[in-house]
Order: C-alpha cells, then sequence, then structure tokens
C-alpha cells in the first residue's frame, strides 16, 4: 500500500511556496531518501510520534537533512488538504556537496581554494545573484547552513542564470565548524562587516581565502564573526548604512578577484 | 460634475500592477496634472478621440508625461470597470528632476559630477538596488529615459533602502540627446560593456563622468553605445556570459569611487 502512494505521489508537483518538487507521506519520503534523491527539508507535523517517524529520523540521521516541526494545518495547506501523513518533503533541484570533500579535491587539482560563505541570506534573489557572480568571477564554491538559507528553488536557479546548476554548493549543519574547517585548510577568512576600520581596498586576497557575507538584516552572526581572521568594510557616503548584499558581494569577489 | 468625480478620485487608491496611486478620467488627470502633482505615466484608451483627449495632449506637453494607448480591456483590468472614461494615470512617489538643470546646478556647488545612467533597466528590483548602491557611494543623480524604464513604485523604493527618495533622478524624452548634453558639459561617458576590450580596471574615472549601464536582456542600445567617450568591460571566468546588471553596476562604481 505505502509503495503504490509512494508511486503517487513521487510525480514531480509544483510548490506554490518555493517552485520545488514535493514528496508526501512519511513511507514516500524514506523511499526517496534512500533512492539517493537530495532532499531540501522536511516538514514534519509538531506532535508525531509514530513508530514510522521514528524512521524517518533513522534515515535523515547523517545525511544533513534539515527536519522542521510545524503545525499540521501548515502542511495541509502545503498539500491542498491531499493526503500527506503529517509529512512533506522538497526535493532539491541541486545536489549539495560536502566542503570536507571539496577543499582537498582543489587542492589536489592544484587550485587555489576560493570560498563565499553565505550566513543567513534568505531572500532567493539576491542568493542567485551571488551564486551568478561566484561563476562570473571563478569562485569555487558556495557554503550555507543548513537552516536559515534561502531554498535553492526554481526562482533563485532562475536569478543564478543557471550558475547554481555548476557551481558547487556545501549546505552544512554547523557553518562554525565548517569555517574552523576552511582555516585549518589554510584559508584566510574575510568577514564583510560594516563596523571594520579596515576598507577592503587595504586587505590582501592572495592565496587560499574564504569570504563570508551576512543575513540581509542583522549581518554575520558574532560567533561566526569571531572566527575571521580579517574584517573588511565597504566605504558608505551617503545616508543609507549598507549595500544590498548581492551589491556588496560582487563588490568584494571582484576586488579579490583582482588581487589574485 | 467633474470636479466632483475628480476629489472622489484623487482619494489615493493602490494600485496592484506598479503599487503607486491611480487617477481616473482626462478631467480628473489633467486636473491633477495641473495641480502639480508628477505623473509617472498615463494609459489611455486606444482609440480615443474627443475633444477632451485634445486637452489631455495639450496639458502633457512640455511635461515629460508618457502617454501609452493601450486596450480598453487593460484599463478596465485596473480600475476593477469602475468608471474611468478610458484613462488612468500613476502618480509618482518622487519628483523627477530636468538634466539641463541639474548639471549647472553641481559645477554651482562646486561639485564634481558623477551620473548613473541607465538604458532600459526595467526590473523593479535591479533599479532600486541600483539606486541604493548609487546613494552610498556618493553618486549625484541617476538618469533614466521616458519609456522603457523600470517604474518608481513601492516595490522600487522598498529595493532602494529609501534611496528613491533622496537620490535625484532625472527622466529624459530624449535620453540621446541628453547623453549628448552631458559630454557638452565636460563628463567622460563610460559604457558598460561585455564586449570592450578595455577592462574597467584600466580606465580612469577622475572628473565629471557618467557611467551607462544597459538593460537586463539587450544591453546598451546601439546609439548610446555609440555615444560613449569609453567602453569598459567586467572580466567573466566562468561559463555565465554576464553579471546580474545591479551587481555589474556596483561592481563599476565603487571602482570610479575609488579612482575620483
Amino acid at each position: 500500500m505505502y509503495n503504490k502512494n509512494f508511486k503517487r505521489n513521487n510525480a514531480p508537483r509544483k510548490n506554490n511556496e518555493s517552485g520545488n518538487k514535493m514528496i508526501f507521506g512519511i513511507r514516500a519520503i524514506i523511499e526517496t531518501i534512500e533512492a539517493g534523491h537530495e532532499i531540501d527539508k522536511i516538514l514534519l507535523k509538531k506532535d508525531i510520534q509514530s513508530e514510522l517517524s521514528q524512521e524517518l529520523f533513522a534515515a535523515v540521521k547523517g545525511r544533513n537533512i534539515p527536519v522542521v516541526r510545524v503545525p499540521v494545518e501548515k502542511i495541509d495547506r502545503i498539500s491542498n488538504n491531499k493526503n500527506h501523513q503529517g509529512a512533506v518533503a522538497f526535493i532539491s533541484p541541486v545536489a549539495y556537496q560536502r566542503i570536507t570533500h571539496l577543499i582537498p579535491q582543489l587542492y589536489e587539482d592544484a587550485k587555489c581554494p576560493f570560498i563565499v560563505v553565505l550566513d543567513g541570506v534568505t531572500d532567493v534573489r539576491n542568493f542567485g545573484a551571488i551564486a551568478r557572480t561566484c561563476e562570473c568571477a571563478g569562485v569555487d564554491a558556495i557554503m550555507i547552513p543548513q537552516l536559515g538559507s534561502a531554498s535553492i528553488n526554481a526562482d533563485a536557479i532562475k536569478t543564478s542564470a543557471g550558475a547554481l546548476l555548476s557551481l558547487p554548493v556545501c549546505r552544512e549543519h554547523n557553518l562554525a565548524a565548517m569555517v574552523n574547517f576552511l582555516k585549518e585548510c589554510g584559508l584566510r577568512v574575510f568577514a564583510a562587516s560594516e563596523k571594520a576600520t579596515q576598507t577592503y581596498t587595504e586587505a590582501d586576497y592572495a592565496g587560499p581565502i574564504a569570504l563570508v557575507m551576512g543575513s540581509e538584516d542583522v549581518g554575520i552572526s558574532p560567533e561566526i564573526l569571531e572566527l575571521c581572521d580579517e574584517h573588511v568594510s565597504i566605504p558608505i557616503n551617503g545616508n543609507i548604512s549598507s549595500l544590498n548584499v548581492s551589491v556588496a558581494a560582487g563588490i568584494l569577489i571582484y576586488e579579490a578577484v583582482k588581487g589574485r
């Protein structure tokens, strides 16, 4: 019975929220995971306690898939009140990579890594525009946190002009740990911060580097900011205190590329 | 009768299309123009031929207000089938300036003009992000064509972080003539062009300058491109042929600011 259900649900269907394909039902989701499909996230009914839900948690374990507990009404709305058994999974249009695999690979290929870290960029169009800039500038990968980042959906891919289909994206459970990993691998980590006294043109971007951009509203989280080796700011002459994050990323990425 | 109608229609009302206030009816629109309100554009029923419509054309003459002929169904849709007499005007949330007044004023104020010209940027969010960058970088004004440019609506103002409420915007009927005017005023005009052999870091941005950015799809129009003194390109290392226009504008504007 579940298998039948799975097949029916597995057909591509548009999601109004993110444009990604969706799978309904816990069994169907487990089978999708085990078939090797990349899952963007799973929404699970808040108070679900079944044996099957334990199986789901076993399946996502170690696979870096975020599971978010939500009121059942949210899943009702997304599913148009179809039978969803308290769970919906969004299939990701891109295959995420692991930064711990990617950096050694870049060194093996005799490349000098340049990674852009997005700490909480939630606007899909900003995310897409930054990916487009990264691809144009020759950045090696984007690293994002598992939660609190823009979904890679149809809009993001369109705004990226397709960059998100070729540029490696590493989605990491513990962003701070992975920033530390970058440092251990010999990358100098730059933070874009309005408060930095060093302007972006004064820094030296030669060698392996990472550039961290913060969220649209609060910037880089204090925990990550503290880990960064250098802070750089873009001078502001007007009355508005900051640039759009995708524009700021563009200015910094191209300045770094120039110095490499 | 028309006066009554005018008062009724003159109350602020949201437009679903652009977020700007709208005025319905030719007489009401004429009175709004004569009262000195800034009109973004007027949509007029295709085949309207009344005496009143001649009065409207007399009122817009010399005022730089675009009048677009459209099928009546479009106005029906916008007005929710209210009485519109074949005409709707969108009130602009900003007061446009004239470049012919602005440049002499900048020189009088002992400023060294830096103007950004947007030749057909139609995406409201790109337009807003560029305005935000201009304000942050200390650009003196944006110049746009009367037709074929993004509407300055609530979305544009929001994306600009309010920059569009303080940064002068010059909307000009004949953009090519006004680019020539900039040259006559001693500005060197730079064109952002992917095909330019000179990269943007090689150019000298000292002195009075203008920077022309083209539309998202076809770039700068050939007529304007030919008028520009220098063409500059941003190097692309990836497979995507171009950057997002607001990101490209950010990179070029900040490079120019550095050299000034």
